[in-house]
């Protein structure tokens, strides 16, 4: 086999080799069954017990109360920016955003077309390097719900702890979901695409409060509404079968190797070693997020130019470093290191950062 | 290995065992790249060109003109219920509706949210069994579009021809997508999970008429909008990756195997050695659906009794085939028999058949 990479996507990114190795061995025959997993019946019990088994599993590493409800639901985190407000709100209600950056103002957009909505903190001015604080959210009245992105994959931003303003939260965990704990007594809904840290792309997994659910009053269309996702245990039309067989291999996983508190310690561990390696460049490396509100998943820093930058992801990926480089849309470095990423790459990467200063200052 | 059994679902279903052959060999290390497909950058040139290949080979297949775009479109057709409606209708059009089954139902409950629809033909009253001629399919003045679903999974029922009537189609061709010729003179838009010929579950494909996608005018939520995802050539947010992954294989295999004329004449095959088998077995099978509108796809029958019917049902699994019941909705025997279903498939079953019905008549 080919040498395996340090692959520092963004997502769809890197995930355990053992996973990816148990569902090669399954693919062509499921355990004796005569048939792969994917072409196997949504209706039958062996995929029903898997899909049961991940949504436990989510359960039990997240610590989600009885009160909520677990669903996966395609068309990843970007279809949820209108689920949320087209469930959630009414006309005589409003929902606050935080605008923490690209994928925050896309919820913004479609939250718009559902009811009456307010940014109540605008990372804009300060280009997006920071979360705010609890006293810089202004909230209006009637507020039904705040919205947050609670880590931005491409500023590389994230709340370090969530806000606590006295209204609900609807959170966007895309890039951090099972990377960390959740505070559910403040929140009713979590929402976020699978392909960071949960397994391969293909859809979301929504953690609702069940009361939530209950209280919608008005006709959606069947897809779109989370009543139908809830009363059919996300069963009502055929669900992506290998990104949930797949999620929960990787659940096992987490849980296998210590569970959300293990993988949290591990994150801080992996990007204090990028941070650190930044910090002691004295400038060659710069991040430009806020010390306080650093992500944990994505490390997002620059080098003394463009061209510098250029020729650092060129050597990193002959070093078998790949796609580090940043959203196309801001440029410079990124590492995104998410549960998956062993502790190696991050080693690799740092050393490697040591070697292209000493070489290139 | 375990011997392969004969799949009979109704989707998820059975896929050519060369194409899964292939994605087991790839899935840790895809083509020596040291990483698998499904952890790769949806932004990266190695996905990019198989994507591209993929809506390459689904022009190539259906002889898609060149006046329409191809989307692949998480939510599977259920989605596409209330999309379809969302996108095309508005407040002064309307949408007539051939009321065909099950699901058919779903899709004017979804449309009608979005603007004024009608059932143009009724098939309730014949409980379904038959798909109307051109003549009795009655449209409204000012009607935009008619929908109609080429194949009934459930009912086993299918369009021989598509309706011909003078207003632009928008066919649900989940069960029948790459089975048969497409008449695109008279279509607008055709949509269909690809779980039953064209790969794994976790997408629809949608194939539009351009110039009907330039003249939406309205906001539209992101996902929803089928601008968006013609504009970002269904990259807009992160894809299925293993969905079209796969599917662009099994659309290979399609191509290797004679292409879509090759796999009409095979299902015309497939399915007459059933329905020669029930039609023999003077009246021990029977089926319910008019001869005429015999689906190519879904070839569903009853015995004399829901105990014999059990019995057939359990003595087929220990033979090797598996899942043959209908729907829970109508009971009885449904074979799905969809592209990848060797003829061997079929040849054991009709034995199967005579077998049972020598024993038990």
């Amino acid at each position: 086999m080919t040498q395996r990479k340090f692959n520092f996507s963004p997502g769809p990114c890197t995930l355990p080799l053992e996973v990816l190795e148990e569902t090669q061995r399954e693919l062509v025959d499921y355990q004796q069954s005569g048939m792969s997993m994917v072409e196997m019946s949504h209706r039958g019990k062996t995929f029903g017990d898997l899909h049961d088994e991940a949504i436990g599993l989510m359960r039990e590493l997240l610590e989600i109360p009885d009160e909520f409800s677990v669903m996966f639901i395609q068309g990843g985190a970007t279809l949820q920016f209108a689920m949320t407000a087209m469930n959630l709100l009414n006309d005589s209600s409003k929902a606050g955003f935080v605008n923490s950056g690209h994928w925050a103002t896309l919820a913004i957009n479609d939250g718009s077309i559902y009811g009456d909505t307010y940014v109540a903190w605008d990372g804009a001015d300060e280009k997006f390097t920071r979360m705010p604080g609890n006293d810089e959210i202004k909230l209006q009245p009637n507020t039904r719900y705040l919205h947050v992105t609670s880590n931005e994959t491409i500023g590389g931003v994230q709340f370090r702890d969530l806000p606590d303003v006295g209204v609900p939260l609807v959170v966007d965990m895309s890039s951090d979901y099972c990377s960390k704990k959740v505070p559910w007594d403040r929140i009713d809904l979590t929402y976020g695409g699978v392909q960071k840290n949960l397994g391969p792309s293909g859809m979301a997994v929504v953690v609702i409060r069940t009361s939530v659910v209950e209280a919608i009053d008005k006709k959606l269309p069947t897809y779109l509404d989370y009543r139908v996702h809830l009363n059919g245990n996300s069963l009502f039309n055929t669900p992506p079968i290998f990104s949930i067989y797949v999620t929960g291999k990787t659940l096992k996983w987490i849980k296998a190797n210590g569970g959300v508190s293990a993988m949290e310690a591990a994150a801080v561990k992996k990007t204090d070693v990028v941070y650190d390696a930044i910090e002691k460049s004295k400038g060659f490396y710069h991040s430009p997020v806020d010390p306080a509100s650093r992500s944990r998943m994505n490390v997002v820093f620059r080098l003394p130019n463009e061209g510098l930058e250029s020729k650092f992801l060129a050597d990193a990926a002959k070093e078998g470093m790949v796609n580090l480089g940043g959203h196309r849309s801001v440029g410079g470095i990124r590492a995104s290191i998410y549960n998956a990423m062993p502790g190696a790459g991050v080693e690799t990467l740092v050393q490697f950062m040591a070697h292209f200063q000493s070489t290139h200052s």
